[in-house]
């Protein structure tokens, strides 16, 4: 008999997430076992078996996905992307190694190829064993997988994809460049005309600063940028952001420009809807003091760049 | 020097919140210091200082409020119904004892009396004490406090009130009858005519039978009841819904039939705004697929009330 796993955050039959990143608060799931621990090259994956969360993926202590509600991150994060393009053929998912993400993308009769890039392979072998439910994105003909880093194999494209998701993990650890001005240039260039990003935001109740940088750094380089979220339990505070962005400066990412007929919808998603497609981007108001912040330091960046420009004539 | 307080629910400075309402899971927050532990009447009540939510008010072991995010809470349930009616100016609060919800109600000016009515007197004392910001409430000249059971309060109303806001714990405890018909009948009498009331409705993501009940039993009552929710980090799974009906037929309680203008909307609110009224009632589809099942039960209902109809005649 092999001996019983263990692992630091789980104490007295109970996983517990504290971290830096939400001080003073912790959220906690009641283990029934755990069925894998392992130091990658890249970071410490911890799979167990909840007692009411299904199967939980935790990487550096952090969760990423349960069983019982990785739906709604999933869903949101792809449809609210892929439901802003006209007609999504090639696909790029950066992260997302539980698959899930692939999972949502192929529900698009459209795409012909959806390519992944995760830097981890663990987090993907670990996936495929213990989450069958998300890894069967990686069954579908159209999919490819690439282990890298996202930041260098975008270096490679050029003008190449329709829609670009930007699955990550948190800004402490191996996704740190994931949320910098750098990669979003690499995302702009490697987007065909058109094409359309989402990325992993983090959540309006904890990370207003980080909000604002990520959104701020993605106005930079893109001409539409709007911050939707999603409800989920076991995220931190109990949801999570996304900027979604586009080339087309004329777009409206906040309705549909696609939808499926409604028995469709039905079938194919348990969260997204085409109207909460367009509630997703409806904020409180503590949350729209700091975007329109953000469009008016927006804005007065573009005045003194036409300023600028008109000293250099 | 007086002793330090304890509390079963507080270890190694962490509360942690469990619940056989929400098995499996638990949220926990960081404790500076226990300010007040006391066996009331009716339950048990704890104030804590926490590191990072401000002072917290706990009820048999159950987060009611923190001063960091109650005013998602307190604005939601208090404006979806004010907003919902054309000219309240009688509002009675049943529950609601940290004085948060009379602290919304004040707000629109049209309030010529706001009554509450709490079962315990210690809530109110307490949150006197340690949740000024909220109890502020309390010094309105408007406003009158009762203590004593929401349920035989109502017996002696008839046709008095405008908006009834029923802000109550969950239905495990002494506010298990606000959550059953007898109680949505005593509403319906003591509303006056085109009058409005919320009442606490629990979590899409952990309660869709309870929110089935509460919402089927108000609908045998109410001709319209829609379930609105909100945001909230502090409440089991980051979020909490609201029932909200009225006994005018033909209003949409999902657009706000009377809004602020926008500077005076943002000097009032953190939360609430007029487009979140509406994107408050936009589900995702798996709580879609319940409420439309309500309303199939409901026509079902109606239907076979007919024909019963029909026989006798």
């Amino acid at each position: 008999m092999s001996e019983a796993l263990t692992h630091d955050s789980i104490k007295n039959g109970w996983f517990v997430e504290r971290s830096v990143m939400w001080p003073g608060q912790a959220m906690s799931l009641q283990v029934n076992q755990i069925l894998h621990v392992e130091k990658s090259k890249y970071q410490d994956v911890l799979l167990f078996e909840s007692s009411n969360y299904g199967n939980v993926l935790v990487l550096d202590g952090v969760i990423q996905c349960t069983e019982r509600d990785e739906f709604s991150y999933q869903e949101m994060i792809t449809h609210l992307a892929m439901n802003s393009h006209p007609n999504p053929k090639k696909v790029l998912v950066i992260g997302g190694g539980d698959g899930g993400v692939l999972r949502e993308v192929v529900k698009h009769e459209s795409v012909e190829s959806a390519v992944l890039c995760d830097i981890d392979e663990a987090v993907i072998r670990v996936s495929k064993k213990f989450l069958p439910s998300m890894a069967v994105g990686y069954s579908h003909p159209n999919v490819t997988v690439h282990i890298g880093d996202g930041f260098k194999f975008l270096e490679d494209y050029q003008d190449s994809f329709d829609v670009i998701i930007t699955d990550s993990s948190d800004p402490e650890g191996p996704a740190e460049s994931l949320f910098q001005k750098p990669y979003f240039l690499l995302l702009y260039d490697a987007l065909k005309e058109g094409g359309v990003i989402t990325t992993q935001a983090e959540c309006q109740w904890l990370h207003l600063q980080v909000i604002k940088d990520v959104l701020t750094a993605v106005k930079s380089v893109f001409p539409v940028v709007k911050y939707g979220y999603t409800t989920i339990p076991t995220y931190p505070s109990g949801q999570i952001g996304f900027c979604i962005a586009t080339k087309d400066a004329s777009r409206d990412v906040t309705k549909p420009l696609r939808t499926w007929d409604p028995e469709t919808e039905r079938k194919l998603c348990k969260y997204y809807n085409k109207e909460i497609h367009s509630a997703a981007f409806v904020h409180p108001t503590f949350l729209r003091n700091v975007l329109e912040e953000i469009e008016k330091d927006n804005e007065a960046g573009l005045v003194s760049a036409e300023i600028k420009q008109k000293m250099k004539e």
